[in-house]
């Protein structure tokens, strides 16, 4: 993968975008609406939960994105309109028919997303009230509030951009996320929005986004939990005025590159601001069947919660990894394995090798601590972003706040 | 199921089985050495973890219950003899050879288990002295020391008993388990022995010990963890004089509904004495596809961090019960689906239904708290025993003990 620049910017930071946050009041305090907007027709593309229950927005925005055009996207916090029956429907389709009229579009060309209590209802009059005041706040500079409105449990706001050449074309992706924090009793859902004035077709653009978010966000796990609400939303407005990308070309690989990219970046920073979390925690399966395989073994390891309070607690407890991995029912080789554990070797073919416990203590004090576990069963790897489970996770998540 | 009336007694309440304990230094303190023996011959069955990684007391232990036959168990807690490599397995013949020796049996009627850190050797020169040492303190009043010895993070010693009665002949069943507590830093291991003075056949006993494990301790779910050590052993030996069961006939039922009760008995109460659990947490899910679906989605919701946060904090947010089903690919029908939650209605066919939330609240103090989703997708169920994720978890499994 090419190497671009991370940069600080945020969704409006690509040509042609606005974005806005208001106190709609669906959060007891602070911003909880967000809209970006895009000034020209935009291709679109999204990827959503795979949970079997999925919230009226995701149903909405899965039909309105299917045609590969949007202009604006519309989040709240507060309430997921998750689990609301038909209520819920109706209130998602008010939400986009309200944001369509001040923006002067169709209902069709609205996205909508939603993050909070899951089985109560959006409460529409506030929305009612708070999308004309959010359309008229819209401006160039209101990505970083957009970034922040979204915000439930996250301790910072999480936005990046970076900036692609394309034959002497400057094009810029811009992109925020909140992360699995809650409000309680929020779900812990992950919401992402990122723009790109690129000029690309509505199918190349959808190739891009899966290809970078299956390498970056669907290898992220903070508490094994999937939202009923996850989705990650990409718009293009062709601002930058690149040669259109409209096949699998030079461009569109670089474009999908920097695209990966800035997911990881998002991905990390989701990662290392998990509940309570109190370090990034890496997990690197190599020697696996397949890719799938590979994932899940990652993935085991790096939702174990033994794993996870022994990564909190500085325990060179490596065998918590190997039960981890045994216990997922991928195909391994237990007489050839070999594990890292904080960059230290402790298993090679099989048998334990001595380590120096007090160095590994030192090792896993570090703000990000990596596990490698080799399953001597295949060819493919794979690689998952995770956080340690502290106190504050069970803090955020028991408190009587409902 | 026919019921019977559980007991506090022990391994050795059954006829002619002894049983003692010892401190081998295994352990900084307190017992750690358990040695069950059965006076005359014994039929002999077990059921073992399917983690990948297995450690070498189960794979010995598994080539020596093969025959149907054995005469004793030796149990060590601080020790898993896991990821140990060929010293492990030597160790593990070793333990059984010393074992025989000074039970003047053969090693093969000799089934070896270890809970305790995984990746360090045995110490052999501890075992060597302590298993004469145990030996010499076998009786028939050990069972209780026996039961003590095998406990980790366990707050009580797990044991229980019942008679049931064959055409006159009173039969007795005893049992001991630990749970999924650990010594840091050990592994979650669940180690069971059940002792019983029916006569039976090896095959009839194999399959009486499958179905009642099926239905009871393969249902039980603490944190989700599988241990590379998990086994659960049952020695019958005749000594009743009750005719023997041969085939599955009504005293092969009744014995092994006896059986099933005993298990469950255990997963209750390994359940409620989870690593620093509060309380006892039930998930029951009906109208799935299939009795796999069912398990596999209320082991979702048990080991869900979300939902047994919320269970631990008396926090009514039933949304994670349907996100955590939702999430586990299971087949379900959001649009039907009913949830319950400490015994409250919130879902009916799949529109939330107004609850009493001061109510739940106190619903959720219980020491026993019950979850039921139905997933309108088909007419099986199953049920499945946890407990709550508690600030106790975190510190029992983080503090730099290794």
């Amino acid at each position: 993968m090419s190497d671009f620049n991370i940069e600080t910017g945020t969704v409006t930071t690509p040509k042609d975008f606005l974005a806005a946050a208001v106190a709609s009041g669906l959060k007891a305090e602070g911003l909880d609406l967000a809209l970006v907007y895009s000034m020209v027709p935009a291709q679109a593309a999204a990827v959503f939960t795979v949970n079997k229950v999925q919230a009226a927005p995701v149903i909405l925005s899965r039909k309105h994105v299917a045609d590969g055009q949007a202009r604006a996207i519309i989040l709240n916090a507060g309430c997921a309109n998750a689990c609301t029956g038909d209520q819920g429907m109706a209130d998602a389709k008010e939400t986009a028919v309200l944001a369509a009229r001040v923006l002067g579009v169709a209902a069709e060309e609205i996205l909508v997303a939603s993050t909070g209590v899951i089985g109560r209802p959006l409460q529409m009059a506030k929305l009612r009230q708070a999308i004309p005041e959010v359309n008229r706040l819209l401006s160039p500079h209101g990505g970083e509030m957009a970034a922040s409105a979204i915000m439930t449990t996250d301790l910072v706001p999480k936005h990046f951009s970076l900036t692609l050449d394309l034959d002497g074309v400057a094009v810029h992706i811009g992109a925020m996320a909140k992360g699995s924090g809650m409000i309680n009793p929020d779900m812990a859902t992950m919401l992402c929005v990122i723009t790109t004035d690129a000029a690309i077709t509505s199918e190349c653009l959808e190739r891009a986004l899966r290809r970078a978010v299956d390498k970056t966000l669907n290898r992220l796990t903070v508490d094994g939990e999937m939202s009923t609400n996850d989705s990650v939303f990409i718009l293009a407005n062709g601002a930058a005025g690149n040669t259109l990308m409209r096949t699998e070309d030079e461009h569109f690989a670089t474009f999908t590159a920097a695209l990966t990219q800035i997911c990881l970046a998002l991905t990390r920073a989701i990662a290392a601001d998990g509940e309570g979390a109190s370090k990034l925690f890496i997990v690197e399966v190599s020697g696996a069947k397949n890719e799938g395989e590979a994932h899940r073994a990652a993935k085991a390891i790096a939702n174990s919660t033994l794993v996870k309070t022994a990564i909190f607690g500085r325990d060179p407890n490596w065998g918590r990894v190997v039960q981890a991995a045994g216990a997922c029912g991928v195909d391994m080789d237990a007489a050839r394995m070999s594990v890292d554990f904080a960059g230290m070797a402790v298993v090679r073919d099989g048998q334990p090798v001595p380590f120096d416990a007090e160095a590994m203590r030192s090792a896993l004090a570090a703000g990000e601590v990596h596990a490698h576990m080799h399953l001597a069963a295949g060819p493919a790897g794979a690689r998952v972003y995770s956080c340690d489970l502290t106190y504050d996770y069970i803090k955020i998540n028991a408190d009587y706040t409902s």
